[in-house]
């Protein structure tokens, strides 16, 4: 099912200039995803992964999902065989669901970058890391928190950009809310476009702007190549527990039939959009987002999609939620097991956190939610950089520390080396008992790619530690972002594409009102 | 090859006295030791452990293995079939120390505590979290960095004693070093006896302090129970490479004699004390730890030991150690297969960081470091908390984050319940699609017990968290362990024994020099 033609789309005009600017371009630090040469880590037998299979296929028959407001999507459903009671409820026969999803949806494909070089594969042995998305507030260090701005969201895209441990550059890396409303998907779509070459996403607020999100790409890859592949992914919510409003249905058909790829995200907390204990909360997961993958297929058969899980747990002292807890973890190891199983690459996880700075706290909370992830052979991993204080905020210092920690998942997915140089026996000869390695032939050789090196860890002594002034890892990424944006170079983008993409930002600005929000 | 017999020893006398006091003693808020239902994670398949075997067996045949300044250890191996060239290097059959420790060594073993429901599991499908080992400076938010005294010491073990997720009161939770180096341990196998009533570590520096400690626990435990049971580990460090000095051979060989666990730790940072690429050092890490395991076993048939490992990577730019780094974590992984394949309990991991502040960095470090020991299996986890700075610093702070995060681990190793409760099958039918499960009965009657809770992280709104002092865990972590120990009450001790202990400690004191290192 995989994709695998990463072939540049054809180019309209221009095509001798860009070829020269494409020249220019720098070549990807990284690999453009990750692979992994480890297996995932699974937690559950046949029977415990029947036993979950059933229960969603009972509440996807029994209890039924609504779909409100949308006739077309209930329609598709009823030829499906599925039955609809009280105007908007679908009752779907057990196991329906599932055999919709194996039958036609692609169990891997290929996200098209503009620099084919940064396309990615979704699926299979592979992981693509995105940036945080859609939090109202950035906060940095030095400016404190505030409302996110359109330079903000400008810099996360060129921040992703720079990063070599972030394949994708995501979709509302924050709110642009000095625009307005009715506009911003505009904005936002085209800084994607304009300074990164990175693969992205599109709005998913209404239909009409995940149109013209897909509209933009076809002015950016061309029609044709457009129809034949997907370069857009747009990240869609269920209103758990078992409700997809029509908006979000449309805007999920909206993109199957352009043959483009929505994100289905049941997003439970549970106690509160969901039962308080994992295994249900994880079968309802399971059933929602089977659900709205099976509408995909129902919409264009073949429509690339992924299965989605937004699943964490809350405060017993105040019913907050809580991220980092090793419940979500067990519940992204399970639905890792039921995504392989039923074909269809699976969203979970990130560098999630509920501390307000990127203190301890943030850190911890964020690696026992990125561990369990990569464990659970996720596919797709939003929010894996920069996510603040339960995605209310997005962070600058984060997102770099973030990214740092990405890295290091690379070399672990990549497994123990077990070949001659790397077993050193002549090393071994070489220096006997008690003598030391330091420059031993075999050191010199193999030491500049021996480790992976976080940019952000300092590992002086206490004392020169002390003598460059006592930085914590906060004040060390404060200053590696700033250097990174003051660095930045954009990629090279066609000019008569850009200034297609410009007139028809500008066209769609006139018609649509300055709606606030 | 477990031993279950929990019961405490026989009290030699004051045993109406002590069973009163027992009875006032607090029961433990938490298991005695972690047990897993979930399996550890497998990264090598058959042939890759045959190679890393056989790679280990052509170390200790073809390069050997020195055991520098003891003839007895010599002449054991020399029975056993070894040949001892060049006065101390011992050439081991391929395959010999391997078959020793398989032999005899065991699977799993019981360490007494002096109180019987603190006793730990040591093997299988059982994990036990220790404090961090060694540091020769404290430091908290407060009063900074400065050397340890026995005070601090003291503090540890009362902090330990206080963390329901410490299975362990640890062995040099910090360096007394306001005790003179020969009277040391005495102070602190005492403080580990007085103020605790949870399994420890004893002295490892010379023989003879082994052999302190030893007796001091047959004063506490009583010599026959001694005799029978293990109550104390002692974890002696190889001087890797491929040498064992003399008096850390007569350590192991003294805790094996007197049946008490030897941990034999080859201490390995890739490029300096090993091949700088993870497979060789890999190799040379299970060859060394297999070396000492036989060790034990060539001492005493049958006597408890523990396969170690302290493998970590070094940074390109400095050359100072690094931790949390992936290179490690496949260690760990990997090791932990072969410990299982050989039959014995493994030490890895632990809450490892080279940061010189419980920040951002070290919190990072340390859950890269403590996922992959959990994956792995790792029976004993010692440096499971306080550690700081590479383990130069031992840090109030950390100490009880570090706790925090050791205790999600226990609900994790439990698994994902598949319950009829757990599945809430009633709740889905109660609440249906589009309204909250925050007032569900299913919710009031699950949700206490329902997830993990984490101490020291803040959950609550920005607001809320902004009106409190904006504080981050490094500041709420400094008041929590203020708190606790302002609470302490040490556990009930037998005040015949504990005078017995005492008078040891003086007789002992009267005949060792003052010397001040």
């Amino acid at each position: 099912m995989s994709e695998t033609d990463s072939s540049f789309p054809a180019r309209p005009r221009g095509a001798a200039r860009e070829a020269r600017k494409a020249r220019r371009a720098l070549p990807p630090a990284a690999p453009a995803f990750l692979t992994r040469r480890l297996a995932p880590y699974e937690i559950l037998d046949e029977e415990a992964l029947l036993r979950i299979e059933q229960q969603a296929d009972q509440l996807l028959e029994e209890i039924g999902m609504e779909i409100r407001g949308d006739a077309e999507a209930l329609e598709l459903w009823r030829r499906a065989g599925a039955t609809v009671r009280e105007h908007c409820r679908v009752h779907v026969p057990a196991g329906l669901a599932r055999q919709l999803v194996s039958a036609s949806a692609p169990a891997q494909f290929t996200q098209h970058a503009r620099n084919a070089a940064r396309s990615v594969e979704i699926g299979g042995r592979h992981s693509v890391f995105a940036p945080a998305y859609g939090s109202p507030f950035v906060t940095d260090l030095a400016r404190g928190r505030r409302y996110g701005t359109l330079a903000d969201f400008e810099n996360f895209v060129k921040l992703a950009y720079l990063s070599p441990w972030l394949h994708h550059s995501g979709g509302t890396v924050c709110e642009p809310v000095d625009v307005p409303v009715s506009q911003r998907h505009l904005d936002m779509v085209y800084a994607h476009m304009r300074y990164s070459d990175k693969p992205f996403m599109g709005s998913v607020t209404s239909a009409a702007r995940a149109a013209d999100s897909i509209e933009m790409c076809r002015l950016l890859f061309g029609g044709p190549f457009l129809e034949q592949h997907c370069v857009l992914l747009g990240n869609v919510n269920v209103n758990s527990p078992l409700v997809l409003d029509g908006e979000a249905s449309r805007v999920i058909r909206t993109y199957a039939a352009a043959n483009q790829a929505a994100v289905c995200v049941p997003f439970i907390l549970g106690g509160a959009m969901g039962p308080v204990t994992t295994a249900g909360a994880l079968a309802q997961c399971f059933a929602e987002a089977t659900f709205c993958v099976a509408l995909t297929q129902l919409e264009r058969k073949g429509a690339p999609a992924i299965l989605g899980n937004f699943l964490s747990s809350m405060s017993l002292r105040s019913g907050a939620p809580t991220f980092g807890t090793p419940e979500p973890a067990l519940a992204y190891l399970a639905i890792g097991q039921l995504a392989r199983r039923l074909g269809v690459p699976l969203r979970c996880g990130g560098n999630l956190c509920a501390s307000k700075v990127p203190d301890a706290q943030a850190a911890s909370e964020s690696a026992n939610s990125l561990w369990p992830a990569f464990l659970a052979g996720a596919h797709f991993v939003l929010h894996a950089a920069g996510w603040l204080e339960a995605g209310l905020a997005m962070s600058y210092e984060k997102f770099v520390m973030d990214v740092d920690q990405l890295g290091a998942f690379h070399t672990l997915a990549a497994g123990l080396a077990l070949d001659e140089n790397a077993f050193a026996l002549a090393a071994f000869r070489e220096i006997g008992p008690g003598r030391h390695y330091l420059g031993a032939q075999h050191t010199l050789q193999n030491y500049e790619r021996a480790y992976y090196e976080f940019e952000l860890a300092d590992n002086a002594s206490y004392e020169q530690w002390s003598e460059a002034g006592s930085r914590d890892q906060l004040t060390r990424a404060h200053e590696r972002w700033q250097k990174l944006l003051a660095a930045y170079q954009p990629p090279p983008l066609d000019a008569a594409r850009d200034e297609a993409l410009r007139a028809y930002i500008a066209r769609r600005r006139s018609v649509l009102p300055d709606q606030i929000s």
